[in-house]
């Protein structure tokens, strides 16, 4: 493929233009080092060579993000990381429990069956009034609004509906929005025939490694599908940090969402296919989503949130619909992203909230949500503080050797011998094992603590006699599942010693936050009375062994309760139920949100909780004990 | 130029699909015999040869409407009618009075200007909850809403106004439309610096053949331009059957909307041209028109206007944006279509009778609006009825030989020296005469009554000694104007045997539509106490004339008042005033339509009315007299 660019082009901005696009886990800010191409032939200029060996330079690598074309130039593009084949494998999991309501008011979205007499010359009502009127005379819906684009297609509709001399449709009515609950209704389509039977409806997690969509009939009120994906902007940035540096690229921000937008569109187009459905059948969209990934996905640049003062630009957005996204919804559907409160504490968390139900509790109540970033919230009915504390994807199962997201084949627990050093562990759906998610992952490492394969600096003990230890390309590595036990073409299964520096750095940071949290309300951890936890890890979350490594306080574990994907579960009951997103608002307005970025007291903490389980083993008691120290 | 079409394709579409447009005066129907074209060499299928001799289809002229390719043919179009090159005149022309408003109300825009504070770490307010924070506190405007749009422009508009330490912008803010005038304030649009002066707005009439455009300035209620030019749909079809059968054509509703917006966005080019302001600075828009021009406007299919029983899609159409229609205004502004009553009877009617002040009128009063169709409304304060009769655009100086737009040259008054048939005339703007303006055209048709140069049968009296009457192309003619006394270029100005019969159609339509329609109610046509005339005739029309040629019925003068283009003046009113605005929807609300078009004592009516004045000498004393008779 041939290309032509001016002299000084970036070699990525370069391979774009010719249609290869590379990741750029870092956004393009050369620090990664996971860009480099291979010149050969032609001069180039590289600005960075960071993360490329001499000799490499000498190959002729180069980081595509940092180097310039200086003359006619030939380039190789290796491999690139699969993140986006991985992300092709949307099996669906069940959260611990589906989410219901209790609330009996009138559903956002109606449909109405009517049969219309047509116009003579004695009754010659326009067909717009015509439908008005029969709208209030058989159903007593009242007011009803129409826009531009079904107005142009009415009269065609109208008239070829004609079954035994009545004009028979099915009006869909959307029932207010949270920004006019009680507005006029809106006709979003008028559809031939009965097809009374169902209204689909989205909730939508937008998270920055995983992305999740609920289907649900909104008459019914009853869960239809669930399906999960990596969300397709990490070859463009696995932090949001880097993606929104990534923004600052010609067509960038376009980019990253059109990539989220695929990648919804992918599930949604998954889950309507289940159940026979087209798009235009979908009336409604919840989303939720840190403020980054929710600017993203409206096409909102998200700059000022990462520069002091750390601005959005909404935390509540407007409603839009779904012709303004392109997503694979009815045209005229509205899309109501949820509100957020912060830079860094968006819907996602005020979801989880409305999930966790902190604002009705009467108990000092901890909620943590562990995604990309780590998010907590200390509350109860009275009062709401946040903090969010850049925690990174290990725990989703990105940015980890071995790591995938809560998807069949993904290991979800451990043990290991404390003799043998060898390995047992169950997948979800009992297939084999493909890798590790997030669960499987604090499982493993509570394991590899306590039986000593690691010590409480996370390094791997290379004394140990078994091949299970052993050096991979990266350094020491621990082999979870052989090639020849885990499915065809996984290869081993492994954690490595860079893998758990990370998610030491992950955890760490989370319980940085939650300390931090406590002091600033004059609380101390063992004062919190419950522990509410929702993410991405898998089914389920082992207390016990997250205790052990540090990332959950030390406390009785009946205080803990794992709630899953809190975000999309928020979501869905605001998607269903006009009460909640009435409380969603309330809960974003009522929560005050802590800037950490900015807290030398977190920088302690965080420091202090570098170790396994924690510099202040006196914090831990159970785990002292189990260490026997 | 060459194309390739398939075999069987109509010679008009084919000429489309080259590009070469032409006029297609009837639609396509192949009923005006105006879109002859020559085919040179190749064969065709001549599906019809109406107003075609044996002579011209020997030599190879076809109708392009109804003649079908068979074989690898050539084609030379013969030059068109230039209707667009005269439509291209728009110099303006002022209406008899500036209709000016008295209530003081909240304007639907305005503007008012905001410095803010940005925002710090002690005030991480997001952009948009400070933008809404701010109206609130420095100008009281509260809940104000936002689209995607602008919001996605929010941020970089803010930090690109700073000045002296603040973000310096005008907020530009819509209070409510028809259909809320009390709902939520909406953001249109965020500008740097202080751009409060003035807001503008534009009212539009649009006519089946004139399109008028009003700007003006909604904070001072203050008019600053005019201008109107002749529909650009004119091409397609003169009168509103022919353009709604052109609608049957792939892609002719596209076409004719495409058409009438260009015509109205280069109204809005010179008119902003003049004030030195731009599409952006546009932020509403009021529109009247009939209904199938209202349809075409908003890319309504008009096809069920036209067939029994008569059924718009809509009489009350909802807000749509100007970037809904390509507009030259704002892309967020709203674009108001104000609402109409039946099939035939629009906003140009409710426009014109809220103008003309029906609706409060105590006294039994008719209104005429005399456009391509005539509409008539009879009625006071406590009841109002319409009708329309298809008169033709006669009366706007169309489809007639040397007709005109009401622009300066036009003709707009005559006088004829009963001794020697010579007259003389008054144009507008004391301009050399360039053709006839409708009221011209009354103005000459009832000299020539009285000086004998026609008969009441509207024949021409060929007998006469003078040089001015002879036989044209076309049959008998009179010439108005010699060439050498007209403008450059215009040749002789006449009056056709053909016109005046077009024109006797035309008046005796109206006469018949409001005989019908006091009749109706039981009234005689003496017991109205007004009469208010609209339309497009010119600065003024000549009562006693109209009397003369039986348009108006034979009453005291001083019962009639002719009131200019009151479509576009009720448009403008709208523009300016919410309480107009409601009013209008309460006119269109109460009146009543009578469909004539299956009416036979209309069709009565019409007939005895196609006599100068009319067939019942008896209803026209004063002409009587005048005539000796």
């Amino acid at each position: 493929m041939i290309v032509r660019v001016a002299p000084g082009t970036v070699l990525s901005d370069a391979l774009a233009k010719a249609g290869v696009r590379i990741a750029l886990p870092c956004g393009g800010q050369g620090r990664c080092g996971r860009c480099r191409v291979l010149v050969r032939e032609g001069q180039v200029r590289r600005r960075s060579v960071v993360r490329l060996t001499p000799e490499e330079v000498a190959q002729g690598y180069a980081l595509a993000c940092q180097t310039l074309v200086e003359s006619d130039v030939t380039l190789y593009v290796p491999p690139q990381e699969e993140v986006l084949e991985r992300a092709e494998d949307t099996a669906t999991r069940a959260a611990p429990e589906v989410v219901t309501c209790d609330h009996a008011g009138l559903p956002w979205v109606m449909k109405y069956h009517l049969r219309i007499t047509p116009p003579s010359l004695d009754d010659n009502t326009t067909d717009w009034e015509r439908v008005q009127r029969e709208l209030a005379r058989q159903h007593d819906v009242r007011g009803v609004r129409i826009e531009l684009p079904l107005l142009k297609r009415l009269a065609g509709v109208l008239r070829a509906s004609e079954r035994d001399g009545a004009w028979d449709v099915t009006a869909v009515v959307e029932h207010g929005t949270w920004q006019d609950p009680d507005g006029a209704p809106r006709l979003i389509d008028l559809v031939p025939g009965d097809v009374t039977g169902r209204t689909l409806g989205l909730a939508v997690d937008i998270g920055t490694t995983t992305n999740v969509v609920y289907l649900s009939d909104l008459s019914g009120r009853q869960m239809l599908g669930r399906a999960s994906a990596y969300n397709g902007q990490i070859a463009c940035g696995e932090d949001i940090i880097s993606r929104i540096i990534y923004c600052r690229r010609e067509g960038g921000l376009q980019h990253l969402q059109e990539l989220v937008v695929n990648t919804i569109n992918g599930l949604i187009d998954e889950l309507l296919a289940e159940q026979k459905a087209r798009p235009e059948d979908v009336y409604l969209m919840t989303v939720a989503g840190n403020p980054t990934m929710i600017h993203l996905f409206l096409g909102l640049d998200p700059a000022a949130i990462r520069l002091e003062p750390y601005i959005p630009t909404v935390n509540n957005p407007p409603p839009v619909r779904g012709r303004d996204l392109g997503l694979h919804i009815h045209p005229e559907a509205t899309v109501d992203c949820l509100p957020g409160v912060g830079a860094y504490v968006g819907a996602d968390i005020t979801a989880g909230v409305l999930r966790a139900g902190l604002h009705e509790s009467d108990a000092v109540t901890l909620f943590i949500d562990v995604g990309t970033n780590g998010e907590i919230v200390l509350g109860n009915r009275d009062w709401l503080i946040s903090c969010a504390c850049s925690a990174g994807p290990a725990f989703e199962g990105a940015g980890v050797e071995s790591g995938m997201r809560a998807a069949p084949g993904a290991i979800e627990e451990v043990w290991i011998d404390p003799q043998t050093a060898e390995p047992t562990w169950r997948t979800i759906g009992d297939r084999p094992p493909r890798g590790i998610c997030g669960s499987g992952i604090i499982s493993l490492l509570g394991e590899m603590l306590i039986t000593g394969i690691i010590d409480k600096g996370g390094r791997i003990n290379q004394t140990l006699n078994t091949p299970r230890v052993r050096m991979g390309h990266g350094g020491p590595e621990y082999v979870l599942v052989w090639a020849d036990q885990a499915a065809p073409g996984v290869g081993d299964v492994v954690i490595t010693e860079v893998d758990i520096q990370n998610l030491m750095r992950a955890k760490a940071a989370i319980y940085a936050g939650m300390s931090i949290l406590a002091s600033s309300v004059g609380l101390s951890l063992d004062m919190i009375e419950r522990v509410l936890i929702g993410g991405a890890f898998g089914q389920y979350i082992d207390v016990e062994k997250a205790i052990d490594i540090g990332l959950l306080p030390d406390m009785p574990w009946d205080r803990f309760q794992y709630l899953g994907n809190t975000s999309v579960q928020g979501a869905y009951l605001c998607l269903q139920c006009r009460d909640h997103r009435a409380r969603i608002a309330e809960v974003a307005a009522m929560m005050t949100y802590l800037e950490l970025s900015a807290d030398n007291a977190f920088m302690n903490e965080f420091t202090s909780a570098l170790f396994l389980p924690h510099t202040d083993m006196a914090a831990f008691p159970s785990v002292q004990e189990k260490l026997g120290l």
